[in-house]
């Protein structure tokens, strides 16, 4: 096995310009648009991303077979919009990790015709969130401007710490390739998965794209998250509660 | 010295079509019972697998004599079922190390014959186990259905976490060239040394594989561990004692 | 993208003999330095260096545009002296990543005709500083003697720990190759951005090269440092104050 | 620069049929003895190895120069005993490049005509030692039937973690190449420099070799130390003292 191995699972059939991006981060939101797409379109695995670079581990499915950590990626038509999504468990452990798995995922997704990436994430307020806005970025000028006027939130040097990740060098490095790249964050508040702030990406995102999605799924999802946050307020309120919210690192990414 | 390199100590002379692994991990369990193999039965060191991922130290023997690091491939015959069994006193100390240690090993298996690898370890429940269980997963569907029989739990996504390390990387990574992998997990408190879940894996590999074994060395070891079990339920319980057992992380692996 | 990529933003057309290395460190006073004179003088970005080794990132601008992580060369004339000026955000993440880059700077710089480097730094004191002096090292016997004359205190070891980071490379692997090589670390807390100390390293290099320089920009963030300095010590004498200065590791790099 | 090089400072002009390696450690006991030959017999430095998985900085000597981290080989004839003596600052910062830096010293050695390592060290007993006592290992078990004569305590698997760094790759390292490998260990507290475990050390390994060294420099440091550590129990022994010693790491390596 190569440090990075891009296994061909199934052929590309469509012309994809467009790659989605969501791996785990802040509020897994990337993560949960991503899912998102695959499971409320047709979607097919075509490829999937070894490295020596992820968490030498296996996962094991519900019935009890075993699969080997990969980022996956799949194709799929969504009301008429062909693009890759790219998708997985895991980020690259180590740093140059991050290069060389978005280095070879350009390679695989121009060569599939792909001419611009959306990449999803979130970008923690370290509050709860009440209006669930996005936070974007883009690697060209023109790009902010286009995308500024889906009322996504762009400059003032947001986020302060920069996009960190494969997310990150999909636009950096995608520039110095020509790829155009888009940053889609989704504020959340860095403590629990964000099925809420999922939504708002989701949202601006297929006004960018222009295509629509049943969003149920992810409402759900936020209802069952809505539920987690009030039985933790009740907790911290009771007498010898946890005085702060949240108080565990536990917490998370309950979800 | 290459960053891996695997030392012929003697010639394969059997044709073992199996492979036992039981490295360092949970409750010490793969470990205690690939020992046990190698000790109950008549073995041969016949590999010796060195590596720049290996913590670069040497071991001392009782005799003063040195050893450099490394995990070892014993050739026996158990009963009648020829097979080899890989343990050692150390997993890999980097993220790609584990990658490229699975990969020579699993060279040096395959060119030996071997088919299938039962990847030993134990899985932490985090609290004192009373019945022993044994978990497992597998590389194929049919290779489920088959250890199931076996009285093996199977499904629900245990462990939820995936099988880390060496283990992991035997089903994930033989997967792809072709290699049946069954990883048992035995229940563990995941606080000691676990002599008792070992048993109940070896339980499991003797009827998988079909031999017998003498286990007094383990039923002796587990003796001991319930002895120290109980040394420390009462340091617990005395005036001033720790208020919560195991209260200190250099307890874990007593034994 | 390789390991290390040294990127021709635009030729260097002058025939500078210095280079001027700024990279964040103590106090921040090497990229403080190096800054102000970027912005001071017309500069030029003649090249981007960048690295596997840099943060997996891109910044976020104020306009909202991306930059891949990259450490910076700009070419300018100094009131007369033509320099390069090394400068950016981040210092490499692991250990081999600093020597590879040095040595891809010290390539680039000496093709340019470079023949003597200026590592500016801070050295930490521990406590806030009364008299802003400046402590030096030299890769050479004679050039430590030629810049001790400009009142920069050489010697007695100091700084005990050496000089890490690129900065210790520049003379450590410039030595090597026949570059000369002089560090000025400027005295410092340690525990805040610190123009004053900036401002005191800017003058010794202003001397040693013989060239002017507007230093208003400095002064003027000096002062605000004062009053967030004011400020804290205000807060630390308040009853519940926090007893000891300063109290917070985030606060170190207030600024 | 390579990842390891080693770099000739002068031709080795006798032939050293031994090799002393003290690097810093446990008590630094093993530096300490290696720097005492260095000091007091007439030493030639005849080779640095300079290495990305050293730390990336350069040393500042008393005059103000700066010197490149490095491990600094030396040739010295003691008292009609050839040997060469390795010593430096660091150790590896990397797994890997304790493997690689010793097969590099190894290279160099053996084309010198060493046969035999005598790898220095410390080994920590966590309280303050009476009688200075020197644990020992070998490679081999003539050998250590051979240095069990001088009186160096063999054997029970001590240290029980076994031999880290480059004095245990010495041994595990030179076995598969058929260097012989002494690793001596003086017992120390592990909390303070320890000259007086140096000299323990130094006395079996003048004894193995057949040499007479003034040992009056260690001595000296030995009374310093004492000195140190009496005020440190006076200070313990005050009210409001620190209740155990040593309190603080921080005192570790005073020296």
């Amino acid at each position: 096995m190569d440090e990075i191995e891009v296994v061909e699972v199934a052929e590309i059939e469509t012309e994809p310009s467009v790659l989605v991006e969501g791996l785990p981060g802040v509020g897994h939101v990337g993560k949960l648009v991503a899912e998102h797409l695959v499971e409320e379109f047709e979607s097919r695995l075509v490829r999937r991303i070894y490295s020596h670079h992820f968490p030498p581990q296996c996962a094991v499915d519900e019935d009890g077979t075993t699969e080997l950590t990969s980022a996956e990626l799949y194709e799929l038509d969504a009301d008429g919009v062909e693009m890759l999504v790219l998708t997985g468990d895991h980020q690259s452990q180590t740093i140059d990790g991050h290069y060389k798995i978005t280095e070879a995922l350009l390679d695989t997704v121009t060569e599939a015709g792909v001419e611009r990436v959306y990449a999803l994430g979130g970008v923690a307020t370290g509050e709860l969130v009440e209006e669930y806005g996005v936070v974007g970025a883009a690697n060209d000028e023109a790009l902010v401007e286009e995308v500024a006027e889906l009322g996504v939130e762009f400059g003032e040097g947001e986020p302060e710490g920069g996009i960190v990740g494969v997310s990150g060098l999909l636009l950096g490095m995608g520039e110095r390739r020509g790829v155009e790249g888009v940053c889609l964050m989704g504020e959340t508040s860095g403590y629990l998965v964000d099925p809420k702030s999922a939504q708002a990406v989701l949202e601006v995102l297929t006004d960018a794209l222009g295509f629509d999605v049943d969003t149920e799924e992810l409402e759900d999802r936020a209802e069952e998250m809505e539920e987690v946050v009030k039985r933790l307020e009740e907790m911290n309120q009771e007498p010898g509660g946890m005085g702060s919210f949240p108080a565990d690192d536990d917490l998370r990414y309950i979800g």
